[in-house]
C-alpha cells in the first residue's frame, strides 16, 4: 500500500460477522459450475411485499393498474396482498374475483401469519378465486425467537404445523377454488439451516403435496446478512435435506439489504431452486425486493427467454413510478434513464463503430438485425428490444468535449430542463455535432434549441410545424370542468377549437382530438424565468402522442399560453418528424 | 407450474450466452470457501469515471467538495481526471498540486490512454504531486480488437507496450514525483483470459515492479457481462496465472450493468484480488461502477473495519448529490431515505421488542450499547452508527428539521416545495413543536401546512384569510396583454374584479391592485401532483405583499386557478398575520 488507510473509528465491535451466527458449510457445492439457461416460474409480489413499503400505499385504483400490468407482462402468479392484516387488501381481493379480473391462467397468492382468526379471514378472502395459492408464514431466526416470541425451536414448529393443520381444514370450506400453499420461514438467513428443515419438513408432512399437486417451500433472505455465495450455498444445502423433493417447488425470496439481491437470486437459482418472488424495479421492504427487471432483463441480454415482456420499457416503468409514487432511479438496470447513454468521448466512438459494424453485417448478409448477433460495445442490448431508440444513446457534456448542454440552457438561458428532456435535448445536439463537427457555442446550442422546440420567428415559415397559437379564452366556473376556445393557425389557416377539462391543459387536449389529434401528458413542469410577475415561464410537458412520447417547450409571459404552446410544440414535432 | 409462463416475443436469438463468447473454467476455485475478514485497498474514482457519466459534469467547485468529502472520509488513493482528455480535468490536477490541497498520505490517480500525445500530457499535469498513479489503458476485447481497432492480438499488445515504455522514459522527466503504474486491460470482462493475462504479463515486463515498489493491474467489468461467480472465477484464474504477483497490486473495477456489481466486487476480492474502484453511491458510466458506500457498510455491518468513515452519512449523501447533481434513490442500500425505515406492523413491532431486549441487556449488564453485540430485527445495523435517529425507523418527526418536513409533504402529499418554501413552513412547523412539544406525524404535519396555506374546507369560515376565489375567465389575444374576470369572495361577500397584464399572473395582480392591495410576484414554480393531463397541479408563488415577503400555495386541477389561489394564499396570510 502507497499509504495505509486508518481505522475508521466507526463501532464495529459490535456486529457479529455472519459466519459466528449461522453455520453454512458445504466444500461440495456444485452451484458455481451451473449456468442459467431457462427462466425460473416468476411470482410478483409487488402488491404486497412492495406495497406494505410505500409511503403512501396503493389505493385501489393504483393496486389495479399494477395488477393489469404484471399480467400484462406475463406473470402468472401474484401476491395480492395480506388479506387478514390489511381491509384494502381484503377488499381488493375481493374485487378482483368478483369482478372477474383475473384471467384463467393466471393464479393469485394471498399472504397469512399462522395465527387463526388470520387464517380463516385468509380463506374468506379467496373464496369464489379458480385457484389460489395460500401463503403462510412464521419467523423462524435466532434473534427473533428469543426476541421477538420467547420461543424455542418446538414451539416455533408448532405454530407452523398448527397454520398448515388450520389451512387443510378450511380448504374443504371452499372446494369450488384449487388451492395450493406456500410456507415461508420466514427470517431464513437467521435461521440455523437444520431448524430451517426440520420446521419445512414437518410442515411438508401436514401438507402432503403430490408430484400432482406440489407446495411451495420459500426460502427468503428476509435481511440479506451475507455476501450472495453463501446464500446460493445455503439454498443447495436446503434442497439436499429437503424431504419430497418431487413434490415440492423451492422459491426464493431476497431482500437487498446488501445490493446483492440480483446475486443472491441467480446464484440461488444456480443451486437447484425453482422459483423467485421480487418486485418490479426493486420495490420492497428498505432497501426492496429483488428486482424482477433486473433479473428478467439479465436472463433476456444471455439469450434466454425471460417469459416476461419487457418490450415497452418505459410504459412498465411510469405505470410503476405511478402505482408506488417511487421514482426509478437514473441508474437503475435496464430501465433507468442513464443506462443505455454514453457520455465520454471513446465510449461514444466505440458504439458508433458498433453500429456501423452490424449495418454492415445485414448489408452484407442480407439478414435482419435481429438475426445477426448483437455486438456493439459498452451496450449489453440492443436499446430498440425494450423501445428505446437510438438517440438517447450518444450524449454531450463536457466530457465529451462539447459543452454540457443542460447545464449552458440554465445559467446562459434561465431554462431548467427537467431529467428526461436534457437528454432528449442531447440527442438533438448530437445529430448537430455529428454532421458539422466541432463545438457548440452557447449561442448555436440556443439556436438549436428554439428550432427544435419554438416557433419560428417567421409566423408564415412552418419551420416549427402544422400549429402555432394566436389566442384563447378559458372560463372556469366555481365548480366543474373549465371550458377552452383556442385560435391557432393550422398550416397556416386560422381555425377555432374548443375543448372541455380540468384546467387549461386537459381542455385544450380535448379540444386538439377534435382535430383527430391524440395527445396524452404524461408530465409537465413550468417555472419563472427571472423574478417578478410580468417574468417569462418556461413550461415543459412529456407527451405520448400516437406511438411516440416527446417533450414540448413554450416560454410566455402567460403560463398559460406557454402550456399550450408546449404543447403545441410536441405536436409539432412529432408530426415534423413523420414528415 | 400451475399455469405455466409462455413465450416473450422478444428477440433472444440475437444474444449469445456469456460462457458461449469466453471461456471461464476453474472447477478447482477455492474463494467459495473464503471469508472477507479485512477491508481491501479503496480506490475513489467519483472524479473520473463518476464524473464522466453526469449529464452536468461538475465544475472546479463541484469537484473540490468531492475531493475534500472523500479525503476527509479516509480515501487514500483518488481518481482525479483524465487530464489529457479534459481541460476541466487537466486544470482541476494542477490546481490540486499547487493548491497544496493533497494530503501527504494522499495519492492521487490519472488516467490516460495508450497514445503518445496523451501520456506525455498526463505527465505534464502531475508534475509536483509528491506521488502519483499513472493509470493507462487500452481496450482488449475480442468485439473492440474487431470493430474499433481492426488489430490482432499483437496489435493490442504493442498499443500497450509502447504506452508502458513510453510512461517509463517520461517518469525520468520528474523526478520530484514519486510515480506508480496501473495498467487496465479495458473490456477485460469481454477478453480471453488467456489473452488478458498475456498483455498483463508483458506490460509488467516493462513496468518491472518490485515487491517495494508494486504496480497495479486492474481487471475491469468494463461491462459486467455475467454472473458474479464468473468473474470471480476469472479473478483466481489470472492471479494464477500472473508473473511477480508479489509485485502487483490486483485491482477490481466492476460495472452494474446486471445489478451485481457489489457481488462481483465481493466475490472477486475473495478470489483473491487486494483493491477495489468505485464511486459513492454507485455513480458511473450507464449503470454506474460499484458502489464504494454500500461496499464499506457491507464490511461494518460484519464486524469488519471498512476504513473509511461512514459516521455522518447524510451529510456523505447530500455532498455527493451536489457534486453529481443526481438524487441518490430511497432504496439505495444503506444511504437511502428508507432503508432503516418500517412501515409494516409486524417489523415495528418486532423492532421495538428489539430495542427492548437491547435496553435490558444494557440495564443488566452495565455495558455501554457499543460494547454488546447488535440484535434488532430488520436492522441490519444500529441506524446511530451513520448519524440516523431511531424516530426515523418509524417516522420522521420535526427534529429532522426543515428536511424532514419537506420530506414528508413531498413523499406523502406529492408537494415539492421549493427551498425558501421549505425554509418557511419549518418556521410554522417549529412554531407548533415549540408550544406543544412532541413529534409531529405526517398527517399532523398536513394539518399544519393546510391551514397555513390552503383554503379552509369550510367556505363560511374565515379561517384562511380575507379571500376565496370562485371563478374566473381569462381573454388572451394574440397580441397585446391577457384581460382577466375574476370573481371572489372578499369577506364573504362576492365581488369581481378584472385587470390586465401579461399573463393571468400578472392581470390578477392588476385586478387586485384595484382593491388597493399592493402584489409583487418574486418566484413562482408549478408542478404536476402526478402523472396525467388530469392532474392536480400545485402551485407556489413567493410575493412581496406591503413589505412583506411571504408564500402562497394553491392546488388545483387547473393551472391557472392554482397559481391565482397561490397568490390569494399569499394576500390571506399577509392579512391574517396582520390583524
Amino acid at each position: 500500500m502507497i499509504f495505509p488507510q486508518q481505522p475508521s473509528g466507526m463501532p464495529t465491535a459490535k456486529y457479529l460477522p455472519f459466519d459466528q451466527q449461522i453455520k453454512v458449510d458445504l466444500p461440495d457445492r456444485t452451484w458455481p459450475d451451473k449456468v442459467i439457461t431457462k427462466a425460473p416460474r416468476w411470482c410478483a409480489v409487488d402488491l404486497r411485499d412492495g406495497n406494505q413499503a410505500l409511503i403512501d400505499p396503493m389505493n385501489s385504483e393504483r393496486k389495479m393498474r399494477m395488477f393489469k400490468l404484471l399480467v400484462r407482462m406475463g406473470y402468472k402468479e401474484i401476491e395480492v396482498g395480506f388479506p387478514s392484516a390489511s381491509q384494502t387488501d381484503y377488499d381488493f381481493c375481493r374485487e378482483l374475483i368478483e369482478g372477474g379480473h383475473i384471467p384463467d391462467d393466471v393464479t393469485i397468492q394471498v399472504l397469512t401469519q399462522c395465527r387463526d382468526h388470520l387464517v380463516e379471514r385468509t380463506f374468506d378472502a379467496i373464496k369464489g378465486a379458480k385457484t389460489a395459492i395460500v401463503h403462510f408464514y412464521n419467523s423462524t431466526s435466532v434473534l427473533q425467537r428469543r426476541v421477538v416470541f420467547g420461543l424455542d425451536q418446538d414451539g416455533i414448529v408448532d405454530i407452523a404445523l398448527q397454520g398448515a393443520r388450520l389451512c387443510k381444514k378450511l380448504e374443504e370450506t371452499i372446494p369450488e377454488t384449487k388451492v395450493f400453499y406456500e410456507y415461508s420461514p420466514e427470517s431464513y438467513t437467521g435461521t440455523e439451516l437444520e431448524f430451517a428443515v426440520r420446521v419445512c419438513n414437518e410442515v411438508i408432512d401436514v401438507i402432503d403435496p403430490t408430484p400432482d399437486h406440489k407446495m411451495i417451500i420459500n426460502l427468503p433472505a428476509t435481511v440479506e446478512m451475507a455476501t450472495p455465495n453463501v446464500y446460493a450455498d445455503s439454498i443447495e444445502w436446503m434442497i439436499r435435506h429437503l424431504e419430497r423433493r418431487e413434490s415440492l417447488v423451492v422459491s426464493l425470496h431476497p431482500h437487498n439489504d446488501r445490493g446483492e439481491g440480483v446475486a443472491a437470486a441467480e446464484l440461488g437459482y444456480l443451486a437447484g431452486a425453482d422459483r423467485i418472488e421480487g418486485c418490479l424495479f426493486g420495490n420492497g421492504e428498505r432497501t426492496g425486493n429483488v428486482c424482477l427487471v433486473t433479473l428478467g432483463m439479465n436472463l433476456f441480454s444471455q439469450g434466454v427467454d425471460p417469459e416476461i415482456d419487457f418490450s415497452n420499457m418505459d410504459d412498465i416503468r411510469r405505470t410503476v413510478e405511478h402505482c408506488n409514487q417511487l421514482r426509478v432511479p437514473e441508474r437503475h438496470p435496464w430501465g433507468g434513464d442513464l443506462v443505455y447513454t454514453a457520455f465520454s468521448g471513446s465510449h461514444q466512438d466505440a458504439i458508433k463503430k458498433g453500429f456501423e459494424d452490424m449495418d454492415r453485417q445485414v448489408a452484407d448478409t442480407g439478414k435482419e438485425l435481429n438475426s445477426l448477433v448483437w455486438g456493439v460495445p459498452y451496450l449489453p442490448i440492443d436499446p430498440h428490444d425494450i423501445g428505446r431508440t437510438y438517440e438517447a444513446v450518444v450524449r454531450v457534456n463536457s466530457q465529451s468535449g462539447k459543452g454540457g448542454s443542460a447545464y449552458i440552457l440554465k445559467s446562459e438561458y434561465g431554462l431548467d430542463l427537467p431529467k428526461r428532456l436534457q437528454i432528449e435535448f442531447s440527442g438533438v445536439v448530437q445529430k448537430r455535432t455529428d454532421s458539422e463537427g466541432g463545438e457548440v457555442s452557447p449561442a448555436q446550442m440556443w439556436e438549436l434549441f428554439s428550432d427544435e422546440y419554438l416557433p419560428s420567428k417567421d409566423a408564415e415559415s412552418e419551420g416549427w410545424g402544422r400549429f402555432r397559437p394566436i389566442g384563447h379564452t378559458v372560463e372556469s366556473g366555481s365548480e366543474g370542468k373549465d371550458h377552452i376556445t383556442a385560435e391557432l393557425l393550422d398550416h397556416g389557416r386560422q381555425i377555432t377549437i374548443e375543448g372541455w377539462g380540468n384546467g387549461p391543459i386537459a381542455a385544450f387536449v380535448d379540444a386538439l382530438s377534435t382535430l383527430g389529434i391524440d395527445v396524452r401528458v404524461l408530465d409537465y413542469a413550468e417555472h419563472a424565468m427571472s423574478a417578478g410577475g410580468d417574468a417569462k415561464a418556461a413550461s415543459f410537458v412529456e407527451a405520448a402522442i400516437g406511438e411516440r412520447v416527446l417533450w414540448g417547450v413554450g416560454v410566455h409571459s402567460s403560463i398559460v399560453k406557454a402550456s399550450l404552446t408546449a404543447i403545441l410544440s410536441a405536436v409539432n414535432r412529432a408530426t415534423r418528424d413523420a414528415d
